[in-house]
């Protein structure tokens, strides 16, 4: 399957998170994932890390990067960099719903907590 | 650097075709690359291939994938699943410009044309 339309694809989410997995290991892929979700104003992803990297292509929307102890503005069209194992949070500080994609060095995903603990997935990633 | 502005990013090209690179090992990447491309209408990527898997999230246009022997049609808002080292080649079939972000399961990005050689890419993959 080479080609996937994305408007045919399930629906997963979080609270305040709509989540779609664009590819990945249910795709046959063996080393990358790539997710699109859309987080409401006020929401955010829960803080975690994965042990991988991951790149983030901001659509619409305005946010913050909480990482490595610091909140980094972003607006729209932009790119976030997210460094192996870096703890990370992706919050909607606008008004509008923020769109991304994201893209990871591994597929499945495994995403832990800054506990460590594993976070289980409500979605094939 | 966490955040990067899309709009302040070098811009290369190859013709009918312009590229961003927004994430790669110039950001400090071990694994993962993602490029911007707008390819103009009846413009194509060189037929190619890569030693890694690659995902292309199809965002305004129509296209055709060119890749094992097939041409598969894709309009917006759909994914493109490119196999480790599968040559394969994006072609704008439609009348407006095709946009798309690739992710590479590799950093620097190296691409070999379907004889074997190498691809000296114009931009920092």
């Amino acid at each position: 399957m080479y080609v996937l339309d994305n408007r045919q694809r399930t629906e997963a989410s979080l609270p305040g998170l709509s989540h779609h997995t664009l590819a990945g290991s249910a795709e046959g892929l063996a080393q990358l994932s790539v997710w699109r979700q859309t987080i409401e104003p006020g929401s955010a992803t829960p803080p975690h890390r994965h042990d991988c990297e991951e790149v983030v292509v901001v659509g619409q929307g305005r946010g913050e990067l909480r990482i490595g102890g610091g909140a980094h503005a972003f607006g729209p069209d932009s790119t976030l960099v997210i460094p192996r194992n870096a703890d990370h949070q992706i919050v909607n500080t606008g008004s509008e719903p923020l769109t991304i994609i994201a893209a990871f060095a591994m597929t499945p995903v495994e995403v832990f907590l800054p506990d460590g603990q594993a976070f289980p997935l409500p979605w094939a990633s």
